[in-house]
This record gives C-alpha cells, sequence and structure tokens, in this order.
C-alpha cells in the first residue's frame, strides 16, 4: 500500500467518510474529481480550480500519450509540474477509451487505437498503460482494463471480465513505481454474477483501491445504481471504492449512500461551457430569456467567485455575447458546485444524518425552480 | 474638471508621467488601458484583469448599448458593478463604430446603424451617447465624433472635422453628470491645418481630456506617429492626451515620446487568443513546433502568473489540444506584458532616461529571437 487510506466513520445508511493521504495532499472522501483531459481543466487555471476546493482532479492518460506525450510531461518532471497543479491527480489508464473511441484492433495482448487525427496508431497494453502512468506519475493509477459496450451480450461480458484480471495481473507485475496506489477495475456490465466473479478475481490480486468501470456507458440511472448496489459491498472495507465517469449530482449522491468514496464526471465542465448551471434547484440554462434582467446570483447558496461576484443576468449577457468568459465563469460555478455538495456530503456522513442529508438534497436538485 | 490630472515629470524626451484621480483610483500614466468590448475583458476575469496591475479598461458604448442594453447595466449600479471591475473604466461613445460597422445614413443629427443581429436600427446622437454613457456611468467619457475612413479625400476629411466640434458642443451640452470626464475628439485625417483646426476648436470647448482619433484605421505607423507628433504640441500640457487605438507596443513607446498619456488597444487580447504572444524579443507563436519541447516560460523577463507557472510547451500543448485555457493565458500573459511595459516607461520618465529605455526597449521588440 504506497499510502493510507482512512475510513473516519461510516453513516448508518452506508456512507463513509475517508481520507486518502497520497503524496500530494489528503484527498477527504467521498470526493469529486474534475476532469482534464490533456492536463488541463476546460476553461479553468489550476488557480481557480483550487479555489474551488478540490483535492484531485482526473486526467486522460491516452490523451496525454498522444499528445504531448508522456516523454515530454517527464521531462517536466511529472504531470503536476506539467499543469502546474500540486494537488492529487488520479489517471485513467486508457481502457474507457478502448470502449469510446474507434479502434483498430483488441485482441488478448492489447488494444491499437486510430489515431483521429490521423497521425500514427497508438496500441496500449497493460505494460504500456503503466509505463505511461509512471511517466506521467500520478498519485493514483488505473489498472488498464476491457470496458465492454452497453448493452453487450453475455459471451462479449464474460470476455471483458476474464480479459480484465488477466490484464490487471500483467499490470501489478508490470508496476515499478512504489508511490502510486494501483486501482483494479471491477468489469462485468449487468450480469450480478460476473461483477462477483470480476471483483473476487480482482481482490485477490489485492490493489490498494478499486473501481467500478462499465457503467455510466448509457444504462440509465437505474441499472447503474443496481449494478453499484451489488458490486460496492463485494470489495474491501478498508480501500477506497471509485465509481467511474459518474455522474449527475444526484447520482453521486445514491452512491455515495451505496459506500462508494470516488467520482469522476465530465459534465461540470462540459455544461458549463454550453450554459448548463447547476443549483441546489437543479440545473439551469442561463442563456434562458428568463435570466436576462436577473441580478440573483446562479445560485443564490453558492459562495464561488462567480457567485460572489457575477449576477445572472451579467453571466448570461457574456454567453449571448459570445464571450469567452461566460464559459469560465459557468465552469468555475460548476465544479464548485460538485465540490461543496461533496463536502457536505461528508460533514453530513460524520454527522450521521446522511439519510436525511440525501433526501432533501435530492428533492431539492430535482425541484422545477 | 471632475477630477484632476497632475503631471509628474516631462522627460527631456517630451514623455510625461502623470496621475488621473478617478473616482476609482489612480492611474498613473502612461497607461494601456485593456479593451473589454461588451463590458468583459475576452477570456479573463476582473480578478485576472486586476493582477496584471491594469488600473483602467475600456468599454464600447454601442456595443453596450446594442445589448443588454444601458438601463439594464443602470439597474446593476452601473458598469462598475455589472462587470465586477472596481478601478478606473473608459467608454468610447461609438463614434469609432461609425467608422467600422455597417450603417444605414449619417446625417448632421447622428448615424443610425444596421443591426448586425438583423435587430432593431440602433441611432447614436450626439446626446444619445452622452446619455448611455451616463447610464454606463464610467469614469472617462467621449465626446460621440465623425472619424473619417482612411483614405478620404479632403472635403469628407473637413466634414468630419466640422461634424466633430458640432457634435462635441452638444456633447458638453447634454452631459448631466459631473464626476465623469468628458474628452474631446481631434479628427482632421491626416491633414495638418485641419487637425489644427480641430484641436483648437475643441480646445476652445474646455474639455477635461483630449483624444486623438482617427487614426489606427489603416493609415499605417508612420503616418499614425507624423499625425500625433503635429497634434499632440496642440493639446493643453494640463490635460490627459490619449491616442484612439494605438496599438503595438513600439508604436505606443513611439507616442509616448510625443506626449501621449492613455492608449487602448484590442491587440493584446486578439492575439493571445490566436496565440501570438509578446515578448521582449519580439511575438512569438507559441503553436510553432519549435516550441515544443520548450521549457522555458513565455517571456523570461515576464513576472504574470502565466510566465510564473507554465513552460512554452504546456501552453503550446494547450493550444494544439483545443483547450480554452491556452486562450486565456496567452490573453493574461499579453494584458500583463502591455501593462508592465508601460510601467517601466513611466519609471524611466521620472528618471529621465525615456529615451535610452525606447532605443533599447525597441531594438529589443524587434529582435528575431
Amino acid at each position: 500500500m504506497p499510502f493510507p487510506f482512512d475510513v473516519d466513520a461510516t453513516d448508518p445508511s452506508g456512507a463513509r467518510a475517508g481520507r486518502l493521504h497520497t503524496p500530494h495532499g489528503v484527498v477527504e472522501t467521498p470526493v469529486f474529481m474534475p476532469v482534464g483531459t490533456h492536463g488541463a481543466l476546460k476553461a479553468l487555471t489550476p488557480a481557480q480550480v483550487a479555489e474551488t476546493g478540490a483535492p484531485i482532479v482526473l486526467a486522460n492518460t491516452y490523451h496525454l500519450a498522444v499528445s504531448p506525450g508522456e516523454a515530454l510531461v517527464a521531462k517536466h518532471g511529472g504531470l503536476h509540474r506539467f499543469m502546474a497543479w500540486d494537488r492529487a491527480i488520479l489517471t485513467d489508464s486508457g481502457g474507457f477509451q478502448v470502449f469510446s473511441l474507434p479502434k483498430a484492433s483488441i485482441d488478448a495482448d492489447g488494444v491499437t487505437f486510430r489515431h483521429e487525427a490521423g497521425g500514427e496508431p497508438v496500441t496500449l497494453t497493460p505494460e504500456r498503460a503503466i509505463a505511461i502512468q509512471e511517466a506521467l506519475g500520478a498519485d493514483c493509477i488505473m489498472c488498464f482494463d476491457d470496458c465492454a459496450p452497453w448493452p453487450c451480450d453475455r459471451a462479449r461480458a464474460v470476455a471483458g471480465v476474464e480479459r480484465t484480471t488477466a490484464w490487471a495481473r500483467r499490470c501489478r507485475d508490470a508496476q515499478r513505481r512504489t508511490d502510486q496506489a494501483l486501482f483494479g477495475i471491477v468489469q462485468g456490465s449487468a450480469w450480478p454474477e460476473l461483477r462477483r466473479r470480476s471483483a473476487a478475481e480482482l481482490v485477490g490480486l489485492e490493489f490498494p483501491g478499486y473501481a467500478i468501470g462499465g457503467v455510466s456507458v448509457g444504462e440509465g440511472t437505474d441499472q447503474m445504481l443496481e449494478v453499484v448496489a451489488g458490486t460496492a459491498p463485494l470489495l474491501p472495507a478498508g480501500k477506497p471504492r471509485y465509481v467511474m465517469g459518474v455522474g449527475k449530482p444526484e447520482e453521486i449522491l445514491a452512491a455515495v449512500a451505496l459506500g462508494i468514496d470516488m467520482f469522476d464526471c465530465v459534465l461540470p465542465t462540459r455544461h458549463g461551457r454550453s450554459g448548463t448551471c447547476y443549483t441546489a434547484r437543479g440545473p439551469i440554462r442561463i442563456r434562458h430569456r428568463r435570466y436576462r434582467l436577473d441580478r440573483y446570483p446562479i445560485d443564490t447558496s453558492c459562495g464561488c467567485y462567480t457567485c460572489r461576484t457575477f449576477t445572472r443576468a451579467y453571466v448570461r449577457h457574456l454567453f449571448e455575447s459570445g464571450e469567452i468568459l461566460g464559459q469560465v465563469l459557468a465552469s468555475l460555478h460548476n465544479v464548485h458546485f460538485y465540490v461543496a455538495l461533496m463536502r457536505r456530503a461528508r460533514e453530513a456522513i460524520v454527522a450521521g444524518r446522511f439519510a436525511a442529508f440525501l433526501a432533501e438534497t435530492t428533492a431539492g436538485l430535482a425541484a422545477a425552480d
């Protein structure tokens, strides 16, 4: 175990409050990790991201390997220095890109991608995914997994589980650095017995953390939560649990109640760029005419720079005028909203009142304002 | 005079160091005013603009009148509150848009624009330009002028001068607020005797500040400086002098030597968005392949957030990846570069060594790196 994970409190609901002691600071869980695919949170400076309170961000191994290449990042002294982020980082393994990007071939050894920009094809194997992630130097790194599409037939799901276990072993064996926490990823689509098999095989390999992968791939909230509910109890209580690619605020809170500690999602930044802003009363489309004269902040209960400083009318005006600053301010607010939501969730867990917090907050998020 | 302007020092070269005591802080001159057309500096938060040290920014009356409308801005308590900028602001009058935008008609009373977005046509008169600027509430406001195109025949230039004087009188008479400094704008194209006539007529109207307009309209640097050299001495020594829309760093420094105090230009933000970054050794195209592995900051002598924090290779990577953050960081650097250049120019003036500073700095800016 490269660094400890403490569970400080477990709420009667099953939600946990923990602390992950990374080389780049303590990450209090449950935690939301904003996504910086290319080693940059979209539209935000690291100073602005730090201001939201985020203790950890996610970056994408595949994208960074394609450009600028892990060698350049390593020459900068690693990803923390390259992107000027001195808190924790988690890199994915490229496994999700096996699912989401066009690829030339997938076999027992690994996956060859057709590079989008028409350049050299990139091949990822478990060994290469670990080598890249060691060069990047994130605090938490992920096993290279086979994320089956949704829906898929049982044979494909079985193949995914078997390949994921075989690759996880190869990842573990390929790891050289001792200061990075390598997470195993449970697959198995929506078959409970396949999830059980995948979890058992990975737990047998004794990783310092576990992720539930193959979710948020089009299956819908109910199915996702069913998979998480079935899988989370199979993972060791003393290790961090991460559901990949989830999700909406209400989905994250529901998964916290199932004992999940870590989350990532592109929604807050993607929505921010298109002018959808989260509030305690559900998302709002800031470009809507109803906000033309609105002198309230985006979310009256929010303490972010955007909400402390600007009115809805001003942010709307920026979007209407095509100003990049609108995208910046909305992204900043949305990331802050997610981070603050997780902090409040943690406080509720520590106080043993998470069930009430969940009910109230979820009702608010679903309110038509 | 709504607020004082002190000339602290005049260099043997003719360059002046002054202080403009606005209701929103002291503006040390010579000063560069970054342009925030729609009440926002492109890609930058007001906190980031403040960090560059800029004591004053410019916003465009015409654009704000079209959207969101000055009434909304006034309801926010004025432009300072609307855009969350508590330092000084100067608004132009819309006169330059008479020159640069498609218009339906121009007559003795005013100008009717065809609104770009196909909406209502906007009519600007001297009275309306002042009313809008009083509603916006900038510290420095501008007379509505007739900026002749370049080149134009003498008759057109004469008509521009006569109309500009008549409109300047109407602007002065229309002014109700006593806390805003209304600047007259000298026109006359490149005819020295027309510039003399325009300057004399406007000085007779006793404005608290004077601008040289009708420059930076395609005439080129030499012609622009010739007009400035001929016009600046005609303006009262005890009042601020502003050359509108100028320009490149070396043009600004040359105009400072001619006794000009205030400048504005879209170049630093426009170039920042396209990846052209200013340095003491001339502008560089950060997307160029030569910067792929470059671990120096954009400008090794710069103290801005971008240069303190990131390498050229990282900023280049952001542009290559299509990340908005690249535009943010390059804009931030460029605005800081202009602001720092003016601060160093002022120090040189106060120390009586501006001629040497001008020669050295201009040679550096022209260096092929």
